[in-house]
């Protein structure tokens, strides 16, 4: 396992992920008091909003406020995450507290584009340009590639490694037009379909065919092979992860109900931690803030780490 | 990943695990239910009851009545647990319908078993060899040396690979005294301390050692690391596996109320049929099974494929 890295990037998506979701809309302050947690956990890269129609996510109606009333620390990245033009106008708005990162990210399943955004793989790539343009036009750097449903699509079914090579080559042309190199190629699980062989060979295929770039994975837990995959990821050398405290979010698709959403933050900086892999995050107080989580949606989470508790106390005890 | 076996042995554990820690007892007609009900999934191992006392244990005081009541199918063991003379023979009445195999098991941690059963490491070896001279004399077989709490234990903090290797040979020491051959060596995650590079340690120093035995994992998920753990057994070899169905059980430690039990027997399953091992069983027909134990108990539990379902139905209906 020499491969597995020293260290690892963390970008936290549970207030975006983990409040989308929820039937009753979570009130703004507990919003901002979740996200005012998370930054002083260690944390660099919090995603803490969406900028969606309120019409179809009540659930981020107050995405304004909640930019303007958190807490912003120096050297912590806090991001949006927004769907089209009019999202992305919104969040420019905010350029001074919030940190915009384009991204030309290629659907691999074009049963699924043509199913969910009425659109086939050319005219995919047609928006990712226009959206390339207005990222460039607007001076904001495009910093990834992004293949989604890389690991298979429930219309889909199987997606093939020459296909994920083919939208991150297709993901890189279109940055390159606008004279943009991004530094990373992010692979996201989106209906859960990744188990470790298929993760090790997407990653050994990318970072053969990319050897400089940074790899990116984005891990859901629907089937609860989320852990598994992050292990082989990380027997793969990759050091960059999305999660999501407590393991917030759900699964968006149908079908799905009870079913959990990200891969959790704690269990994935447990896991690190016992390994000898740093995270920057300090896990207790990660834990205590999966907690506050808990009270704040007032139900149970998926987390595993924060019901079952870590192992220091014990070695501790047992030293004494 | 060369070293992934093509098929794996299942014991489910989920009815002796999941009934024992309920708090009202389950009807013994349910029992039987999902007893019978496994029995229809293509598992050949279910061990299925505790004979332990009744007033410490009062999920089992109808161990009899459960195993007089399930039906028998001629190609499954189905085996009881005991844990001490008085148990086991409660277990030999039943020796036509059950299977019982001895086992000698030493615990890894000598603080644990001091605290929990007022026992040293030497004191202990001569319970074995009790125990071992018992099931001798009652014809027995000696199947497998085990060890408890081999990844780490509360009191003890780490466990070295040296002492399992230590216990390992104690085990097999004493099951020769009666001229018995164990094929088989059980590593249990007792308390939950192992990790994927543990478990790879562990499992690569017995392998070393004992070539020609069959390496079994007994896993729990109360961190959540526990598919990761079976996935880093696959990759080591490890072809013989615990699970519960539904992730059933819980920890009965101390501190730990709300997590999760053992390895959940579906979410293994569909590890296994995704990565094309072969585990004899019908992954359709287990979720129905697991999704009855959620009836039979009243309350959701911790499985994840149960809730998130299989690939399958995505692949047949993306292939029309």
């Amino acid at each position: 396992m020499s491969d597995l890295p020293k260290k690892i990037m963390i970008c936290e998506e549970g207030p975006r992920e983990g409040f989308q979701i929820e039937k009753v809309p979570v009130a703004t302050d507990k919003k901002i008091k979740l996200i005012d947690a998370l930054s002083e956990t260690g944390l660099k890269h919090i995603q803490i909003i969406s900028f969606v129609n309120p019409k179809r996510v009540p659930g981020w109606a107050d995405a304004d406020e909640v930019t303007k009333g958190f807490k912003k620390y120096a050297d912590i990245d806090y991001s949006p995450l927004w769907l089209n033009p009019k999202g992305f106008e919104r969040a420019l708005q905010y350029k001074k507290k919030l940190t915009l990162n384009g991204k030309v990210a290629i659907g691999a399943s074009e049963k699924f584009l043509i199913r969910n955004q009425n659109t086939d793989l050319e005219q995919n790539l047609q928006r990712q340009r226009d959206s390339a343009r207005m990222y460039n036009d607007n001076g904001v750097p495009i910093k990834s590639v992004g293949v989604n449903s890389a690991f298979g699509c429930n219309y889909q079914g199987e997606i093939p490694v020459s296909r994920i090579l083919e939208a991150v080559a297709q993901g890189f042309a279109i940055a390159e037009e606008f004279g943009e190199k991004p530094h990373q190629v992010r692979l996201s699980d989106t209906m859960a379909w990744a188990t470790p062989d298929r993760i090790k060979r997407a990653v050994g295929a990318v970072r053969e065919r990319y050897p400089d770039k940074q790899i990116h994975l984005h891990l859901h837990d629907t089937r609860g092979m989320a852990i598994a995959n992050a292990m082989a990821g990380l027997e793969m050398g990759v050091d960059s992860y999305d999660s999501a405290v407590a393991g917030l979010g759900g699964c968006p698709f149908a079908g799905h109900a009870g079913a959990a959403g990200n891969i959790c933050t704690e269990d994935l900086v447990f896991l690190c931690a016992e390994m000898g892999i740093d995270t920057g995050i300090d896990l207790d107080q990660l834990i205590e803030t999966a907690q506050l989580a808990e009270r704040i949606l007032g139900r149970s989470l998926p987390g595993s780490v924060m019901h079952g508790g870590t192992l220091d106390r014990f070695r501790k005890a047992a030293a004494e």
